[in-house]
């Protein structure tokens, strides 16, 4: 796929972090992976004050090793890329800064007392989680279909709003404060938790009445969760229909995509026998 | 769109309150939309009592600006429009109404004491929030499956209520009121919150009998939830595929509808090369 | 419809009690409807503890206006029918049976102490509510839909209750009887609360463990929810799709169906225009 | 369907074990049915304290019962097949295995006080529910349904765990462990009770900004459902349409399949008429 007697050590680091398909690249993606699932791991663990009591240092010193894992890393994704702009202010580019700056940030805030910030500052750390979206991939087919309905979904979620709304208020007049209906916005949240058929029971109607209008607002809610249900359904099916080619009507052939990745402007999902991006048009074999 | 040199003042103030598409229509929709909104926000921090002590002036003055603001709104409409009665009895002329009155009314009973009553009044502002629903529009896809499949949904929660019933009374004889289950009324209550999954837990069944009964109750509300989905999806697959135009079975052209709202019986949705209403026939020109 | 001439009173009152088309029949139907609703509203009321203690003689002079009532419908329709073996032995016969015997027998027991037969007793009329299905009618398309999906539910019920099993079992091992979870049976009473989310919160885990394991289960439940629901989604819209005659691929006439029943075997749903039953062959005009 | 002369004792007892179209191979799964239910209710049976308490002994007694005909059985069927190996590595041939060890172990530890080991071990019979699955047989068609939509299930639930870990961390921040949000892990617990719509209810926010953020947790849990629904239900479609021949576009054939068993690699469904072993060729005569 990549002919490395033309390629300096930049075309060689951006293959083996943006793809792969060589051994160096597969090595990678799985030290990051494993990076990742650590780092999250260390955010739980530092967060049981029993075992954070014990075992402090160690936890300190592991997160030095994975901040300064994903700084080299970050560093390293802009230096081999093209347009370096372009991959910070993306999605992917925004997520791994934010993977390493807090331990940084917590140095400069030490002196200072703000512990509320500084504990914020450190649970940050926690949207690591979503450089594993990166290994998501290929679930286009899913995502396109959840898109398609998603504009019939916010109308369905603005009507379940309003009902939650009106409901709310009456519970709110007919159990009143006495019975944990304390205030209207938390006679809504009791009417969402409702609706939605979770049923914490922190707050339960008291009164007959109260219990009555309950069981309307249940089986309105166990009503209603038919309707989106419905719709993606619908969708996902018209989405696979249309997955066939219109004339033979035989369902599309899976072209295999493989891992490599533009060093102009990122795109994936290149074909194997793929020239040039077909994105950008740039030459994906001279990077 | 519209000859401005044949219209009156009525003319061009019915286009800005029923169309949205010229500048001041656009503008007159967002303040309306703010306003809703800031209602709804005024009718629930009046409910935080603490909120409520501290800034009840405050809360009083912008009640009476919205109050001012919803009658205005309410009285253009009906002057703009050419058949005020229909507006008035229609969805929408009441809610409008309803909008408006309570601040009034809250004056004429301040001299008596009926506290509930005044308490019962304010909270009737809620429904402003069905003021909204206007913004909601072109849902009708939507809600023309909802509609169709409303019969078979009726069929089914009649089917959940008789079987609410039975198994209420069969609680009640089991559990007794020792354990919560009072009386069949509350019974029922329990076996709805059950069947459609919420589980508040206030009240459970506690002997091994009961549990059993439960855990029926249970798998049978997890089983025919699939139902009125089922339905549902079955219906709006069909909605969709009837969408296409009967002889060349492509879907159906996406022909764009604008915001006019014809002046005589406030029919929507016209083609934006429409000369007369598609309902009543009215000229929308010279409205 | 009817030719009243070759008619005797017998043919005239199954044609008021089996059949809805004429003016007799409707009233006869509007009143059972009512003696129905009113009979249940009864039950409810009557095991309102104050409620029973005020009004006690007025809850007990309508149970025997209703039980009455019930008596000469269920004496009506044997006498009316021409087989009334297969009446009384029906779903219908049993239940309009049931829906008389609890007071009688309540005389029959009145002497003796046995408190909770005679309560059971009294409970037992809240299956008269049953007799509300023949109101249901014309759903069969919905009952077929079940029907056909049935076994491949109970497929999927019965891997649910496995699940429950070897789950629950776990449960009982990690949190044990100190976290409620008493026994097995008790702990495969909670797993379904969980599997189905219903979530009581009666009983829930309390060690990390616990609550991991108690993680998978939801997440299980979640996901399996998903399987009952396409089967009767695809069922359903399969069923819809058959109903489109084969050859001209257009959906099925809407035939009227009266709600004339056979005298002979009370087979209901015959054409307008039918001479005969579809069932048996009785010609419906003779009775 | 079986000639019989040329049979010797080890193909009879095959054909008895591992078939059900005789009348001794009837006989042996009902007895086989009785057994594993039998065994299920005593671990439950043994699991409450006061039951076993009084009838320890009879419950001794039942497990060596069903122990050792589970044994034989076990024996039995290694001794009828040609190629042991296959079965006993086989996932039935380990819950038999599984089904017959704990007793014999209790036997051995029985001496030592590794009483949490003994627990653990005795409860391991429970898995012998799974011995039921063999009676699920035909339920082909849902499985491959979910196996079809099990890598986008997969995706999905990925999400919603991801969801969960940045939502769950948000909770730990806004409630704090003063309102049983004591760390991460058991924050994440918590949204995840709450995105599948369970809802115990032991640990609930309680403050007005957790209380906003889990309504939004409920409505996007609520929203997402409809996600693997949709998968499941197109997928399922899908399934049922492809299961028409191509040409004559008529429902499959419903061929008769019996419930001979090859002797040679264990393949059931062997249609009535057949000569050889679908997948193996073995002769089925033989045996």
């Amino acid at each position: 796929m990549s002919k490395s007697s033309n390629k300096n050590w930049r075309d060689e680091l951006h293959e083996i972090i943006y793809e792969a398909d060589t051994p160096a690249g597969k090595l990678f993606d799985i030290i990051l992976l494993i990076a990742i699932l650590a780092s999250i791991a260390l955010v739980m663990l530092e967060s049981i004050k029993s075992f954070d009591e014990k075992y402090h240092d160690f936890l300190n010193i592991s997160e030095w090793v994975i901040t300064i894992l994903f700084t080299v890393e970050y560093i390293a994704r802009i230096v081999t890329v093209k347009k370096p702009i372009k991959y910070i202010t993306s999605f992917y580019g925004v997520i791994d800064l934010l993977s390493t700056l807090p331990k940084y940030l917590s140095l400069i805030f030490a002196g200072t007392h703000a512990l509320v910030a500084l504990r914020a500052l450190r649970l940050l750390r926690v949207f690591r989680v979503l450089k594993l979206a990166r290994y998501l991939g290929a679930s286009n087919h899913l995502a396109s279909a959840i898109k398609a309905s998603r504009a019939k979904i916010s109308v369905f979620l603005f009507a379940v709003l309003i009902a939650a709304t009106i409901f709310g208020t009456i519970m709110y007049l007919v159990e009143g404060e006495e019975h944990g209906f304390e205030n209207i916005p938390k006679s809504i949240y009791w009417c969402i938790v409702t609706l939605t058929t979770v049923g914490f029971g922190d707050i339960a109607p008291v009164t007959p009445l109260g219990q009555f209008i309950a069981s309307v607002i249940m089986i309105l809610g166990y009503g209603i969760i038919a309707v989106p249900t419905g719709i993606v359904s619908a969708e996902y099916t018209k989405q696979a229909g249309q997955a066939k080619t219109p004339l033979t009507n035989q369902p599309h052939r899976n072209i295999h995509l493989n891992s490599q990745s533009c060093a102009n402007c990122l795109a994936n999902d290149h074909k194997d026998n793929a020239e040039y991006c077909h994105k950008c048009g740039h030459n994906l074999h001279i990077n």
